[in-house]
């Protein structure tokens, strides 16, 4: 692998307050793509503007990171609704930054849903579907960024939307190739998931949670700004691919 | 005058809600520009996507009306915000309705903001410039609906942003020529309110809560969908209109 | 039987809008019990407050009616979240009215669930076994309307907090005894429901979906006011059940 | 001055994000009294709990900490509404609070409303005549916590509630006796601090931003916790005051 695109979660606050360690402007400076989120589980107009600013003068490239309409929850509880209704919610929250964005001369280059959203998407083909239907009307170039393999990767991929292959540099995997999703993530040791991260680069091997590698394909590295030590965490990854030759770069 | 434009608010249930009377759907049919609610006031993206739908199929042109943060008071309370933060709450709302109308293959006609951001706009130069600079980077064509004679209507007139002045059919008026709001709007008689309408599109002239005629300018009458018995007023006014061979159509 | 508690919900408006035919003030005066909305689904202070004067003034009962943190969803979607959110939120909401409540110099008879939330405590022991415990520490003689032979039922009994078993007058029942939930209720005759609840406090016996009689206990009737028609229903049920000489008073 | 109570906001997180520093265990242990979020500008019903558990775990009174119905402002933001809503609002919250101390065996001891409510009910006498009218229904031995000298405090004598006044240790008092509130409060040094605050107990003097000397009468220190590095500037204060030989305590 010769580049890699290094994605992070951006503007994850909500009004007067910032999330995990609150490092989001510093931690722009390592990553080439900015998930901002839409306000539903997360962010809000104000700190959009300013996430979208900070993006703009990094030149970093951003997304919209729609989530469930659930801010006590943060997005990570499982809503039952129908299809419709979350994707209408998800183009409601596309529209908003990618207007935001506008005002500033930005132009969005990708959508990833939320936490509990990204994992229903990645399972509901129903709303998986509704949704890359929508983006082929609205938007057919817009990345969508998914897990491979996923059920809406799949439909993506079928409906020729271009999609983004995650690898979760702060998730564990299981031999399905599924993230281990935790509610509350512990620290993690910046030198191991920089290792973690340089070996799935060059390899395209992880180590899964029995024990067993697994060979996974991706275009993009995803690490968590809400992380505890997440600045750390990413510096250090960011330090090991610009050492091993590896381009952070946004996806060609 | 040989035409005018008919507008009225829509869209302004949320989730398992409607506003006064629930008679959108029929509203729509006597009217040439919808204002349809995005979110912050009134209306979810369920319901705006369904309103834009129904404009779509009654050729109504459509324009975002976005509101103050605050549900429960329905966007009729001022709350006391800097120019910026109503500002990105604003091009938030804006770009989520025009997204939704995207998805449909719609182009939104116009914004005109809502209750007491309406009232707040045309006395606040701030926030009044500042949505205006906004509007003038994001979509210079786009109509700005407003109180002749506002701030908002000045400051719009001098950057540039193209205006349409609006004649209140279910609002007193004082010599001033501001309308007196109210927060519980009381039963109007249809024949009454048309006549009114009628004279004021033929003469300009409107009987003030003072007892004198004061002179308007107007492109637009308006017409709120929650004024108790919205739909026989529309449909008394539409007929009139209709009968002295006014034609109601969109602002040119 | 010689007397039933005939329940429905009210005050499930919120800020502007009324649900339903916005019939809360005129059903009122049917029942004996009102679950009243507490501001997670449905309802705000004002709304509480005003719903509190109106069941004082007809001498009818009053309960805490809490449901998930979900304005949009009407508190009709299930959210996945731990029992302790769960507790916490419930525990909230019934502080919150019985606080509104007292300023009046009214105490609360019960506590109803609403929706998927009542609908989730019917299931999930965690939540339900939490939920009675809590209420045994601060209220154990407050009334708990359920499901006979749910879970949360099951708990009540075994705990000690008293139950009132509910028998829904407009949801059907299928030959295991549980509701079918619907998320759109269509209108339903009057004669038929009040026939059907007739012969349920009469005989035991309700008709299923299956087309089978089942027989099932109860101590309460209720009818959704938000059911199309609800008062039309609640009108012809509370006549037949006057007429039969059963008396419609609170639970004994 | 022998004995003086210490109280500060805690529990102003909501959901996933905590505010300041998120120093609120660790602050707890230097207080007398603490003002716990209700719901409304910030904290929910779980962050309640935590919060309400540590203060019993330290032997810290509580009270209710309501604010105007705006997260996203956190309350900071004045919301132009009628008085009879605000009280509502405020016995909402107030029983919120209520009910989840009960569930942990605790006795709320105060109220103290939050913020632009806080300076609202500082100057509008009919929406503070309304609340401690309720107060005095529902508990006329609760401790409101006020500013002397403001129409609330005034009230509250006339009417028998029985009130804390308060000095503030971290806003700059004008001449004329009113707190200078900002919007984003500098960091301040700890010593400077402890040193006015220890000169206030000792003197009753305080600097005004004029550089006068503005005497003051006050039963309540208040430091907030979201001031940038409150927990050192508690810890010096209570650290003046021991050495001073003040004792921290709850009013008598």
């Amino acid at each position: 692998m010769q580049a890699v695109d290094f994605n992070s979660d951006m503007g994850e606050g909500f009004g007067p307050w910032t999330i995990g360690d609150g490092v989001d402007a510093e931690l722009m400076a390592y990553i080439s793509s900015a998930n901002i989120a839409t306000g539903f589980h997360a962010g809000d107009p104000g700190t959009m503007r300013r996430t979208i600013e900070r993006a703009k003068q990094l030149g970093v490239a951003i997304g919209a990171h729609p989530g469930f309409r659930d801010l006590v929850g943060f997005g990570r509880r499982h809503i039952n609704a129908p299809a419709q209704e979350l994707v209408d919610d998800m183009l409601y929250q596309l529209g908003a930054l990618r207007e935001m964005a506008r005002a500033q001369g930005v132009t969005l280059q990708h959508i990833k849903p939320h936490g509990a959203l990204y994992m229903h998407l990645a399972r509901d083909e129903e709303a998986a579907r509704l949704l890359v239907q929508n983006l082929q009307i609205i938007e057919p170039t817009l990345l969508l960024y998914c897990m491979p393999h996923s059920v809406i990767w799949r439909v993506a991929k079928e409906l020729g939307q271009p999609v983004v292959r995650e690898f979760y540099a702060d998730r564990a995997y299981d031999l399905s190739g599924s993230i281990v999703f935790t509610r509350n993530v512990r620290a993690l040791d910046p030198a191991t998931v920089a290792a973690r991260v340089l070996r799935a680069c060059q390899t395209g091997l992880v180590r899964t949670v029995e024990g067993e590698d697994l060979f996974i394909e991706f275009d993009s590295i995803c690490l968590h700004s809400d992380t505890p030590g997440a600045l750390e965490l990413v510096e250090a990854t960011r330090e090991a691919l610009d050492q091993a030759g590896i381009d952070v770069r946004t996806p060609q």
